[in-house]
């Protein structure tokens, strides 16, 4: 079984090498530019390797993004009430979007990747891949509970659709530099006072 | 002279074979297949007969753009405070983020080509087609002003950009079916308790 364990650790390494490749390219250069051939040459290997590793190019960029929400994540899951961050569950959610906003202005090549590869794929994301999503709406889903102890599970994940998708609209259409976007100087104070004025009018704070 | 009004004719005939041929497809099958190839071969011109009338591709699709707005216009300039509607300010703003949602629902290959061309095209827009966006955009101005007499002319665009960019960020991520975004059947409901909460949260009902 020697041979088996170093073909599984030959095969974990390339798994490693192609990521890093693919996390850069996306970086410098953008979605479009993250092909199975950029990521070959960057590597060093022929294509064909790539695909003895994730089934097509879609499984290496799924690869790439779940490093970004892992990124996402860190800076944003001490938000959370009752967590490291000493904070009210208003102020919690708050700083969500304003760590949201600024994670997309400093990674916003790798950021806007997570949305434009889940328009243009075609086969079922995997599960495992979902899951990490679900956890960080699972982060606005804890402050809103403690907010309002008696919605309802439905609510809860309703009302965190909600609230992201709207910070969201407010941070892409800023970053795109849509004209009557906001300005993308203004767009932590903005989305902040969205935050504070969208609960305010829910009654949840 | 008689000449050149001839030739003045041909072109503006040809313009608006050209217009309608990139609307058609546009609306059946989005931007991307939105090409001079395309929309020669459907009018029946030469490639090149396209560029005797607009001076790029983007051009053109900045006239189907400015179709789509106009079209968009059609549907909400009646939601303004003392306009026909006859509805007070703040359901006027309600109105308008619905009939907003309905219009990206019903149009959305034309609806995302807004966007989608905005972020793509390196020239210069032109002043009159951003005139037309600014023109959408003040119907929300007109009911932040009368919602709110003493707001600052800058204020009030402001505000307006952030509830429009919140709104487009539901509505969009909602259309793209993204797994936590607000689901389309209740679009239209969640757009309308987003626009009534925040409104109410910055005490402008």
């Amino acid at each position: 079984m020697v041979t088996s364990t170093k073909t599984t650790e030959r095969r974990h390494k390339l798994r490693l090498e192609l990521i890093d490749a693919g996390e850069t390219i996306l970086d410098k250069q953008g979605l479009n530019a993250l092909t199975a051939r950029a990521v070959a040459s960057t590597v060093g290997c022929s294509v064909g390797a790539i695909y003895n590793v994730f089934e097509d190019i879609d499984g290496l960029i799924i690869a790439v993004n779940s490093r970004t929400l892992a990124k996402l994540d860190q800076k944003i899951s001490s938000f959370v009430p009752g967590g490291s961050c000493g904070l009210e569950p208003e102020d919690c959610l708050n700083e969500l979007a304003v760590a949201y906003c600024r994670f997309a202005i400093e990674h916003t090549n790798a950021w806007s990747a997570l949305f434009e590869h889940g328009e243009r794929i075609s086969r079922q994301i995997p599960d495992w891949h979902m899951d990490e999503h679900v956890h960080l709406v699972g982060h606005i889903v804890k402050s809103l509970r403690q907010l309002q102890p008696a919605i309802s599970d439905e609510e809860s994940w309703q009302l965190a659709g909600l609230l992201f998708s709207a910070v969201h609209g407010v941070v892409s259409l800023g970053l795109q530099g849509f004209f009557f976007a906001v300005p993308q100087r203004k767009l932590e104070a903005q989305v902040a006072l969205l935050v504070r004025a969208t609960l305010a009018g829910l009654r949840l704070n």
